[in-house]
């Protein structure tokens, strides 16, 4: 094998092959192939694409370059959740426990933050004592025992996802369907689920800026879920606003543990419930979306979903008197009003700057080394299609380093419009 | 500069600017950007192209990675003649001295074999003493005394396409128009001359395939020389077979002290005079075409051009006396013919094939540092539209390595077709 004729290959537009696709990754992982190749060859494929064939391969390789959990011993349907990022959006921590407690096993591997968008990872980590580091035995043992485990993505799972994805990140090749959808398949089918529902984020606060490329994206996920054998059902849901009333981290779980208790935002709830429906129906636990709607929320109200939040926070490490006591957790020590200086209707929100604001409040990182501040979030007051009034705090910011505060508050000025007409947001997309 | 925003902008197929492609070039030639960085850009240029204005930018700044030539103090036209490289051409050794004893000053650099294609360094090296790798100061000095000086590309001279060409031959962005041409246009720029003729090679042994590809190059090339304010011209030229009776090393050293006595093959001597007569026009030694070929071949009678070859060849090291003695330096110690099967008109000869002869027979380098072999090479006592009859040698093949010797042989066969038809072979194209 010559890497820089397989580079020309697709550089062409020339097919290549199962054996050339795994000779490239498998030299590039074991450091045989140096990363101006494999950077070369992801530039390549961002232009030209890749095919059906191509792509199986793609996440074929990847995912045998690790290890694969097995779940084919569970008496329970196994399946999991994966949502392709936004803001604000904690519906796994809502949605995990709730399905576990409807009898659906959950083996979920969960990601940090990224660019703008928040992570499942660092939110949970605010929990005192929660771990996500653990093994994969470890792992399948909870799944086993409780029915639900959320942790990191660990060394022994797709090794070279992880790699190709820190090399995407640096060279301007993250935007690529092929290699979005090779990159959530292999580690989700390395869970050894039997089913799948994935969230396609779309809109300004989205990797995937209108329908039409979300489209694309979800139909490439479904096609590889397929052709894995995993039921695989694609919602696509709007990122044209922050879901919920806050985007952050302890303030993220805060809301979560809300929903978990019956009083979560609508918004997050109606995604949830629409995406959890999916995997109920898979799992043939009811017969109906409306059936599958009525059963989450009567584990919301008997109690159940929230027990089974408290029993994973136990089983990870954490404690359950800081999950009875959350409203008092992880005080911000600074906060800044953003104030409305006219009255009207909110028109628009400009998603990703106010994910680059809760970066700047200290959610996410800058670079790899960067600690996150617990404390920090944004509170939405207002969101698309409400009536505000001049002198109105629209978003309330909160952390606990000044500094931070203030640069989060210039990102975030001027990120809404105000206007004459009530807009309509539409949450769930077709 | 943030290095990967400056890959998208590129990747999206947006302009960049001179002050980015200046932080992003330098910032790789001072290891600050990472190769793989570099090579997703290259990939980028490679699909997206670039504008003119980028252009000029990239040759200013890979000219300004070194050191540039002065030689305005000259009282003599200077100027340089560049082929973009094919399969027996030895034009640059007759026409350099040429041009220097019609008094134009030649400070030319030139390259080793590549891929395929022959290299004037290498065949000039296999003069006994002749040194190629000669610093800037002697070359400027030996220029102003004698009119010409043949080395190769110094280290001091466009170290950013030195590594840009490395990094490229392995990340199949080679082929690209805007990488090429400030390739080439930026050490020819570096060496300070005031005009310059370009031969952009076409055919199947040239790395433009056709002549629309060769336009697009030649007319690139161009652009850059107007905007650096140095007389261009281009010429484009066949290579849809090997340029004059043979393709090596010393032998084509033969081939052209051959031509500078008078005696070179017909296709090699008109390609020389075209280009000549370009420089000669622009130099306003004369006035009309006509009168510059006349010029050209009433040096070659007269003894002149060859007595400058001799000159330069003893200046850099060589032996008048080695030259004197041509025809029996370097012997091959072994050779073997390949023979015509059926008699008619030669209709075509893969040229890139041939070329791959050569290198297998010992003139070129598979590997950096691979050993060349001086006595190797291949005789083409036929060329398109001749006739020949069953059973005549239509090549011949010698070296002093019976492998290298048997393995050529085995490229070569089927490298010519036989047919009934007398084709007319057009070797200066328009």
């Amino acid at each position: 094998m010559i890497p820089s004729e397989i580079i020309k290959q697709k550089r062409n537009g020339n097919e290549i092959s199962h054996a050339q696709i795994k000779d490239f990754i498998n030299g590039y992982v074991n450091d045989e192939i140096p990363e101006y190749q494999m950077s070369a060859l992801l530039m390549a494929i961002f232009f030209n694409g890749m095919t059906d064939t191509e792509i199986s391969a793609l996440v074929d390789v990847m995912l045998n370059s690790g290890k694969r959990m097995d779940f084919t011993h569970s008496a329970n349907y196994v399946a999991d959740k994966h949502s392709t990022g936004g803001v604000g959006d904690k519906v796994s921590i809502i949605l995990g426990p709730l399905l576990a407690a409807a009898g659906i096993a959950i083996p979920m591997l969960s990601g940090r933050s990224l660019g703008h968008t928040g992570g499942t990872l660092d939110k949970l980590e605010t929990i005192p004592g929660f771990k996500v580091d653990i093994n994969l035995d470890e792992f399948r043992k909870q799944v086993d025992s409780i029915g639900i485990a959320m942790i990191g993505q660990t060394k022994e799972i797709c090794p070279a996802d992880r790699r190709m994805y820190a090399l995407r990140d640096v060279t301007g090749t993250v935007e690529s369907i092929p290699l979005i959808s090779g990159s959530i398949m292999s580690k989700k089918i390395a869970e050894g689920i039997s089913g799948l529902v994935l969230d396609v984020k779309t809109g300004n606060g989205a990797f995937m800026k209108n329908i039409n490329e979300a489209h694309k994206l979800g139909e490439s996920l479904a096609k590889i879920g397929k052709s894995f054998n995993i039921n695989t059902d694609v919602v696509y849901t709007s990122m044209n606003q922050p879901l919920g009333k806050f985007a952050g981290l302890w303030c993220e779980v805060q809301e979560s543990i809300d929903g978990l208790k019956g009083n979560g935002p609508d918004d997050t709830m109606q995604v949830t419930f629409e995406l959890g429906a999916k995997l109920i129906l898979q799992a043939g636990l009811v017969k109906t979306q409306l059936e599958a709607i009525a059963l989450q929320k009567e584990l919301i109200t008997n109690g159940q979903a929230y027990q089974k939040f408290v029993e994973m926070v136990e089983y990870q490490g954490g404690n359950s008197k800081d999950i009875a006591n959350y409203k008092k957790l992880h005080q911000p020590k600074f906060s800044k009003k953003l104030i409305a200086e006219k009255s009207g209707y909110i028109q628009s929100m400009d998603t990703y700057k106010i994910g680059l604001a809760t970066v700047e409040l200290g959610c996410g990182r800058k670079k790899t080394s960067d600690i996150v501040d617990s404390t920090a979030g944004i509170k939405f007051n207002y969101k698309i299609g409400d009536k505000v009034t001049d002198g109105d705090t629209v978003f309330r910011l909160f952390n606990s380093d000044k500094i931070k505060l203030e640069s989060a508050y210039n990102v975030l000025k001027n990120c809404f419009i105000i206007g004459e007409r009530k807009i309509e947001h539409q949450l769930i997309l077709s």
